[in-house]
């Protein structure tokens, strides 16, 4: 393989790879390198859980999210989790889970968001950037996944993490 | 919004946009632009669906994935849906359901993907890109939800087809 730097953003940097599939055939690739994400489904009680309505650009609108952000340098995901958590929501976790790791839109980007829930809230100052425009919306859980059947809820990350983590806690059989 | 073209590929572009939020805030984002795409989960029958086992140079190797592929010009998402499970899976549906649409990853691309079921199947000869790598395989229903859960599947657009396709034929609740 052969890669090239088009350009380096802020957030990600895309390259131009060449490379030899495992057919032998040779292919052209744009390729949108990435850090790594952590986003984090809080659980307040069993019943109910934290969502953001955050404003993107890429939506033209806001839009339903969990707390979710990109690693730091050698961050744990973990850590990074617990850490969007206080920034974004207002919320120290007691204890995080591991749900799944997954591949965001694997055609063009090799980005990986690993997916948490997080139990024992307490209440602590957010920390925002001044770019992210957020409201932190309290909703029942049988809500959020309403909203995820529905279309209402169509970040697929936090859509994904809210049904594993209704898995995880017993509610999706 | 002011915006630049930073590098047209030939999948996806890059701009950078200078954008005034709704706090007043100005920010500069990288906005990869992406013309959108279908993915749909094809039945066999109830209990048995059509997945692809794919090379993705993204991943570094081989991932489960229902068919996908982006839109042409001006294509109906449903058509496209139709075309990428004739061309990937050698599959065509006698009916196309619309489950749900979802952002992949908003917080660079404005890309959306168009889930869709597909019933009432029939074989026809499979029209691959010559960079396309993909072992068709079919498998129960119950398997391809069970490596949602555990994490074997881990494509972000397939898991969340084959959730809403579970939730639609009533096999989860």
């Amino acid at each position: 393989m052969t890669t090239k730097l088009l350009h380096r953003g802020r957030a990600i940097a895309l390259y131009l790879d060449r490379v030899t599939l495992p057919n032998g055939a040779v292919a052209e690739l744009e390729m949108v390198r990435h850090p790594g994400a952590s986003a984090v489904v809080p659980f307040v009680s069993p019943d109910e859980v934290v969502l953001l309505r955050q404003f993107r650009h890429a939506t033209a609108g806001t839009i339903l999210e969990v707390p979710a952000g990109k690693l730091e340098p050698g961050e744990d995901p973990a850590v990074c989790a617990a850490r969007e958590l206080e920034e974004e929501a207002g919320q120290r976790a007691g204890r995080i889970e591991h749900l799944t790791t997954i591949w965001t839109t694997p055609g063009f980007t090799d980005e990986r968001i690993h997916l948490y829930a997080a139990f024992d809230l307490e209440s602590v100052p957010t920390r925002r950037d001044p770019d992210e425009v957020i409201e932190v919306v309290r909703v029942p859980l049988a809500q959020a996944l309403d909203w995820v059947w529905s279309g209402e809820l169509s970040d697929a990350k936090s859509a994904l993490a809210l049904l594993h983590a209704a898995r995880r806690i017993g509610v999706l059989a």
